[in-house]
């Protein structure tokens, strides 16, 4: 078939490997049928868990080789040449498949990632970008650590890439995006952000609509659909959102299970309860997408279950149907000869 | 009486100027009758509002001017000498009262007490600082905006203002302390976080028990007291945790309103709903306290209700009472003494 999506998988990574990544790939397959599957790892625990409709679709490339979830990153790059993570990364650069996905140790597939299949041309640095529910939706966050440290150019990079992925993933054709500040006014936070912010404004040539500076409650605001900072402050920024997730989730537990009656009162509830917990629900959102690179590549969380797995192939899967390295090299090429020619039209550009 | 402590209330600040501030101050009153008063603004919205036993222990300094909440710190600075807001801090400065509250505008509160104010010896910078509800209680953090930028010098100060803030306000004797990065291993994050852990490590004199790098999450987790970043990334956090808060509360209140059956059923729900909503109230938690000044300042919410500003009331007397600036004092001048000494042994500053 012309539209096969070939999807090269770690079966490997993860709290549970094949018992989670093999399950997934069934789950994925029912409402995906054009998806095809390349499982790294080893094939005596990955080939009695296929069903025969995925048995059909699935080719196993074995090794005995794992990397350890607490292996660190230069060790896993140097020692972990026939690694599951590292033959399915190596899989889709050499075009045998279309898109890689692990479960594993995030330094490792980061920096295996970015060794292997290096960067897409006219980005500077990649950007790990997640989704997280919001009132109206979901809202994509990026860089979520892959950068310290950020200049204004890297943002407006990240606010291209954000905008693709919001096209590609979610089907939003003109996403709304706003830089992460302390403050929506122009003149706060620091000049880089500045820096950023006027470039997005000038450009002519940007997919998104740039709505300005947005603070930390917008991202489940429900407001923009991209937010672009620097990969310390959104690390941060998403470990609170989790905490305070789990802070709330904990308090309620707590106080429905206090004595017998509030038991049974959680009886009642438990259908609007439920349908909350759903809306919320972060599995639905599993997946942090390494953008930038010159291949798709995907990180689910480490505990993710199989239905969280099959949500972050699901978006793979959506990002190489509508293309979305192709639409980040225009988006990119656009901006970049707008810049230039800008530059070029400026009176201290004549007269250098 | 010895113990009496004197509060200069900007009764003009915040969405409701006297309506919410003198009710507050009747309320903190009732638990706290060693309170005095002294109410800044308007004597003729003020007067009526108090009752008999607050205007036993109130005076009313008139003031027609009041800072507006959209007018630039530099321009209330300048401009509102004679502001309810100004003479509350001037008022301070003088002696004639311990400790200042205001919901006013939050820039202009800032500078002007760092005008009027100035610094505590041995302090650097100001820090703004906030509670947050945790799973065991509530947790410090500082940094929220007094700083886009800090140095490792300011962190281990910001450690030791939070720290004596949750000894003084919150009655912890040993409060355990964390220094905000993304990831609790030692080698990562921004150099000059891994300077202040340094200090921090090395440190004999730091009242606080110092437990390294903890991640958002750590912030409602409970396992730690006071969480010390930038006001950058700090300012990210909060608004993020209040983002979700505010996030989950709508998800809930839209699944529990959406049919007859459901409003029903929150009808029973309501008893563990409305404890664990308690629980988590954020107006229990109203006040960001400026710290590292010479006298006490604290910022209510402006659209804080009475109760709320109560609270701010109560934490500004219990700073007062035990002696926050005097610890803070203390406390810096050790650790400078053992840095000295510690300088002073090293070789290279033997040799120069």
């Amino acid at each position: 078939l012309a539209n096969t999506i070939r999807i090269a998988l770690d079966a490997m990574g993860g709290d549970h490997g094949p018992e989670v990544v093999v399950p997934a790939a069934a789950l994925a397959l029912k409402s995906h049928p054009h998806l095809r599957f390349r499982f790294f790892g080893d094939s005596a625990r990955i080939a009695p868990l296929l069903t025969p409709a995925l048995s059909a679709v699935s080719d196993i490339i074995h090794t005995d080789i794992a990397i350890a979830s607490d292996e660190k990153p230069s060790q896993a790059v140097r020692k972990g040449k026939n690694s599951s993570m590292r033959l399915a990364i190596d899989d889709v650069d050499q075009g045998k498949a279309d898109c890689v996905i692990s479960a594993g140790n995030t330094g490792a597939l980061m920096a295996t990632a970015k060794l292997v299949l290096r960067m897409l041309p006219g980005i500077d640095r990649p950007a790990i970008a997640t989704m997280l529910p919001s009132i109206t939706g979901r809202t994509v966050t990026l860089d979520l650590g892959a950068n310290l440290e950020v200049d204004a150019n890297n943002l407006v990079e990240f606010a291209v890439l954000g905008v693709c992925f919001a096209q590609t993933a979610l089907g939003i054709q003109k996403p709304t995006v706003g830089i992460l500040n302390i403050g929506s006014e122009d003149t706060k936070g620091h000049e880089y952000l500045q820096d950023a912010a006027a470039q997005l404004e000038a450009s002519t040539t940007f997919a998104g609509d740039f709505v300005g500076f947005v603070e930390g409650n917008d991202i489940t605001g429900g407001g923009v659909d991209v937010v672009v900072t620097d990969g310390f402050t959104g690390n941060v920024a998403l470990k609170t959102a989790e905490g305070v997730g789990k802070f709330i989730a904990k308090v309620l537990k707590e106080e429905f299970s206090r004595n017998i009656f509030s038991k049974l009162t959680y009886l009642v509830a438990s259908g609007a309860m439920g349908r909350a917990k759903k809306r919320m629900d972060p599995r639905t959102y599993n997946g942090a997408m390494f953008l930038g690179l010159s291949k798709i590549c995907i990180k689910s969380h480490g505990s993710a279950d199989a239905f969280s797995f099959s949500r972050a192939i699901i978006v793979g899967a959506n990002m190489v149907e509508n293309k979305f390295n192709t639409l980040v090299g225009e988006q990119i090429e656009k901006m970049h000869a707008q810049q230039q020619a800008a530059a070029a039209a400026r009176p201290e550009a004549v007269a250098g």
